[in-house]
């Protein structure tokens, strides 16, 4: 059992980008110090779980990447959402009209396209065109019953030194010009952070999420029971400190100094 | 004078595209009856403006090509955003980066654009590149004190046939990613009806608004203390005579029917 701000910590879910590694070109570099922190972290008998937003590449691609870069981690630990929503498509019996990133695609093999009867967004990047913006949001107008999903809802990250414009603005353009508003699948979702926590077989109040994002990571882990833990890594920017709505349990420079301190409090 | 909903009006201020013309390839076509309406308002004695969030042209081309599908119409009666917007800039000694469209920077030829110091957006159309958004997001996020400009807010438009969106989604989409709340030139602002109302010199219980836009040109024009007319051409849709939170003074099935209504209460 570990002690953090009075609470039993038996599982630690870790944000991928922004606290194991920067974004950049080629998929981006570890952030120092956190591939050992992770091996401490998956010696040390508390169960570790990986929670990001990514949608830019499939989970698989995502763990090999990681894996080159030395990071130890398995498949099946890694929740991005484009498993969760082909989950909700099937059980809805939703056929989507997809704008997300083109290297995502083959996470949606299985789902069927045909006679679309919603929209899903994700961080699409390049693809996120005038013309492409205009399609979805076209086909949003023309459904009886319009429904929109975002994977995740998260305003910017940062790449090779630049803020770079995440999926929240395209699906807030999309929210106003249609009145629709989106279900978000992915941070800071109730469902998403449950999914994990049932994986683990655990309670929110045994977990603590680490993230950079301090809305969707911090805010939307604290809003669900969890711990939430700011890093002053990849997108972090001071201001978070004092945001106006959540207040992180703790705040640490990096996942290394979270380690240190998790693991020193062992009782 | 003329009495229309137990008013004495004074001044007709007209909507262009979807009012007068229909927007389309080479600048759109003229709605039936429109061009025989506005000479038969011009006749009356009434005052005729024309107030418009047009921003994909120049003032002057625009009033060129209206001359070329037959209708009446000088230049000094016409307002757009853009020459409201440059009369803010020089006032505020504000240097604006442009995300515009390349079609109407002639009219910002007057204005100083280097060392900028806050973000002006319009109907950009094919520019709103996912690369020229993160440009202007980018902007607003190293200004010291960010301002945004939003030349309208509408939500979409009508264009051979199909709708396309506006400036107001990707003003959304700006607002929440850098948590700015935009500054509206153009319809629906109240200094921007007061301009108008001040040119021709009557209060404005003594104007009517004629427009296709329930939320920008009915609800503007109502919120200013004009009466609100909604036509059902352009980007009319039959929910619009429902809208939850605007309710026009009267609806039309075109500016023929209007203008055959008004002409005819003459005392």
């Amino acid at each position: 059992m570990f002690a953090l701000l009075n609470r039993n910590i038996k599982a630690v879910i870790l944000d991928i980008t922004g606290v194991l590694k920067d974004s950049g070109p080629h998929g981006g570099t570890p952030i120092k110090g956190s591939i050992e922190a992770l091996n401490r972290l998956h010696s040390s008998g508390l169960h570790v779980r990986f929670c990001t937003n990514e949608t830019t590449v499939t989970r698989h691609t995502l763990v090999i990447h990681l894996r080159s870069l030395g990071f130890t981690i398995d498949e099946e630990k890694v929740f991005p959402p484009i498993p969760a929503m082909c989950t909700i498509l099937k059980d809805r019996n939703l056929r989507p009209h997809l704008l997300v990133h083109p290297d995502a695609l083959p996470d949606f093999k299985d789902i069927d396209q045909s006679n679309t009867n919603c929209v899903v967004i994700g961080d699409a990047t390049h693809q996120f065109t005038y013309e492409n913006i205009n399609r979805a949001f076209q086909c949003l107008m023309n459904f009886e019953k319009p429904i929109l999903f975002s994977l995740g809802k998260g305003k910017y990250y940062q790449e090779e030194g630049e803020l770079i414009l995440d999926v929240g603005p395209f699906m807030k353009a999309l929210e106003y010009a249609t009145g629709v508003t989106a279900e978000i699948v992915g941070k800071p979702s109730l469902a998403f952070f449950n999914t994990v926590l049932n994986d683990i077989g655990i309670s929110a109040h045994e977990a603590v999420m680490v993230g950079d994002d301090i809305v969707n990571d911090v805010g939307g882990a604290q809003a669900c029971g969890l711990a939430g833990v700011l890093v002053r890594t990849g997108k972090y920017r001071k201001p978070d400190e004092n945001h106006p709505d959540v207040k992180p349990d703790a705040i640490f420079d990096n996942l290394e100094k979270f380690v240190d301190c998790l693991l020193q409090d062992k009782k």
